[in-house]
């Protein structure tokens, strides 16, 4: 994969992309067989919508795969040179990792995105699905590899684990002298299985316990919008708002209206957010520490800044944190205070993602340090090599 | 650390020059009680070598100390910035990983080395040093933190894990709530420990088993010095090279020079290479696969590129290559073909180094792929985070 061109590349995608769409009666009758197996093992409502495909969704995997090919390549650019005393000429060059290993759930659409990432990059894509959607992966990695080996590229640089079982995914976790990455998308007894087990290098992608603090200088009109916007635009995902700090000089103001903008979320509060809103349930300490996914939604009133930077650090995952504020000495503090892969001023917390933030594509939202941190687009699948280049020069 | 500025960080690394050298008393009594220790323990010439002190490596602790505080700090550096076409504003700023865990052997230097590079690049630093050690590191750490509170900063951003058993090293590795990157610095049983036990996530400083390949078009003069400058400049560090790849055309004139100007090297070739010269020892696949550390050097004789991209693959550890070539196409193939953290043409592999290569210090140097590659400097010790700004933006 190192030794292809960057017109390969985005030709393999743009083939991948015809050949999902060719395959369509063969990858809907396998998904038709995941279905049944799934409906007939009680796999549950939710699982079930995330494992079926329709025409619909197989068309916006193909405009996905398009989508990428059309995004600039990472690969060769240059990201520092420098002559030294000596005259050797030292530059620093994006490179693939290699082979990127994703462990995912039993969502047929993740085989062609992290595949259609992969391949743009130049890495070879090692996928392990759930046991619920072989059929489909089966059937879309096939697809795949059509359009690789149209353009010219191996087949085996976007492949499939066949065996599904826990131990193989185990093993997978430990293959070192294959896998140069281990990406995994799925929950916390996915996660707490990596930590457990992996050998090979984890990007994780975890919980999102976002907050929203709205300052005794906020605007409040505007805060109320950031709020029911970051609460209730998407509140399964990662992004949403699952707590609301409030400085205690804007907190009865805000209480009062949420109840009207809202009134679909159930709100959790602290003792002193209660006495402003006494029809509101009490939060307990987990209540606090939870990514809700849903219309739920904890609220805690603080002293000042630091009140809320406190409790963010105590109760944050480190994934996205804002403030609301026409004070710019305040939201300067929280912007360089608040320990998280992204800080946010006056905007709400559902623009933390590669779309909205112009990377062209997304892997998925790193919540750790290492590497990358927040939304990942293609360099993420990048590291950096040194190109040294002389006349013979040695170390004196 | 985060909230400490650029001045305060390098007025500490000053202080804690300072306050080294005013505690070298104590702190070479701590040592001479080590080695004391490690002479009855029968610890070993060269582990004691390490692990010794005195005025003039202590000055050079300090010294260090003082070069990292005249570096400059990484810390809101500005990756990107961007204004979406909704008016939110974009950047993407340099901050620091937060706590750094570090597990070394029994070299003292290495305390004040990592805890300078820590505190410049506002990151704390969780040390633990080898059992043989500890006396020493006390001392040091208590130096240290002297200057620390000194520049106002709290002494525990460098702390000693104070019970080096093997059971507290393997729950340092386990602190997932409190350390944000482990590094480890030491030898092969180590990194196993490291793979088989940390959840923290993991900077691997490897092996090098680097490759010098002399091609067909080589300037055979140039050839020489390169070879002779890789292996025996130092020969017991891992950009040294271990194994010499050479174009079968001139494979009869560069082995003939080869015990001319490097007597003290012992040679272990291939059938091809102990053809042109009788006295050389027969290399095994396992010498092949071998970072000697020292005056012992395998030869093997390819074909053409392909062959020397071949033998790299499969024996290379993904550290420092050079090939040595007039040919620009040759070189470039090379270049952009082997898959290593540094790839060189025409130049020694010694300069494989973050002084060398202008980093002005040097953390250790990656043989992963992942966050770092090569040699790592401050930017090592760093995540980028994505900071937004707007006026009231929601996601529709």
């Amino acid at each position: 994969m190192a030794r292809t061109t960057d017109g390969q590349r985005a030709a393999a995608c743009r083939a991948m992309a015809q050949h999902l769409r060719s395959a369509s009666t063969a990858i809907l009758a396998a998904n038709a067989a995941d279905l049944d197996a799934g409906t007939a093992a009680d796999l549950g409502a939710t699982a079930l919508d995330r494992l079926r495909l329709d025409e619909a969704r197989l068309e916006s995997m193909a405009a996905g795969l398009e989508l990428v090919a059309s995004l600039p390549d990472p690969i060769g650019d240059l990201v520092s040179k420098d002559v030294r005393p000596n005259g050797l000429r030292v530059a620093r060059v994006r490179a693939p990792l290699g082979v990127v290993g994703v462990i995912y759930e039993n969502r047929p659409n993740v085989t062609s995105d992290v595949a259609g990432l992969c391949i743009r990059s130049a890495n070879a894509a090692y996928l392990r699905g759930s046991a619920s959607a072989l059929q489909s992966n089966l059937a879309v990695v096939a697809a795949l590899q059509a359009g690789l080996v149209e353009a010219g590229l191996p087949p085996a640089a976007v492949s499939l684990v066949k065996d599904p079982s826990h131990e193989v995914a185990i093993e997978f976790m430990k293959m070192r002298e294959v896998l140069d990455v281990l990406v995994p998308r799925g929950g916390p007894s996915l996660i707490a299985s990596m930590l457990e087990h992996a050998t090979v290098p984890v990007i994780l992608d975890g919980d999102g316990n976002c907050h929203v603090y709205v300052d005794r200088a906020a605007d409040l009109e505007m805060a109320i919008e950031i709020i029911v916007n970051s609460k209730t635009h998407r509140p399964g995902v990662c992004n949403a708002m699952e707590s609301l700090l409030l400085h205690r000089d804007v907190a009865p103001s805000v209480l009062e209206r949420l109840a009207e903008v809202m009134p679909e979320v159930e709100l959790r509060g602290d003792d002193t957010a209660r006495r402003f809103s006494d029809q509101m349930l009490a939060a307990s300490d987990e209540d606090f520490a939870t990514e809700f996914l849903g219309l739920i939604c904890s609220v805690a009133v603080v002293e000042d800044l630091d009140g809320a930077l406190n409790h963010i650090a105590r109760y944050g995952t480190g994934h996205s944190e804002a403030i609301v504020t026409e004070d710019a000495r305040t939201a300067e503090r929280f912007l360089n205070e608040v320990d998280a892969a992204a800080v946010l001023h006056n905007a709400s917390t559902r623009f933390v993602d590669g779309f909205e933030l112009g990377l062209g594509a997304e892997v998925g939202i790193s919540t750790q340090k290492l590497h990358a941190r927040g939304p990942m687009g293609l360099e993420a699948l990048t590291s950096v090599r040194w190109v040294i280049q002389g006349e013979g020069q040695t170390r004196s």
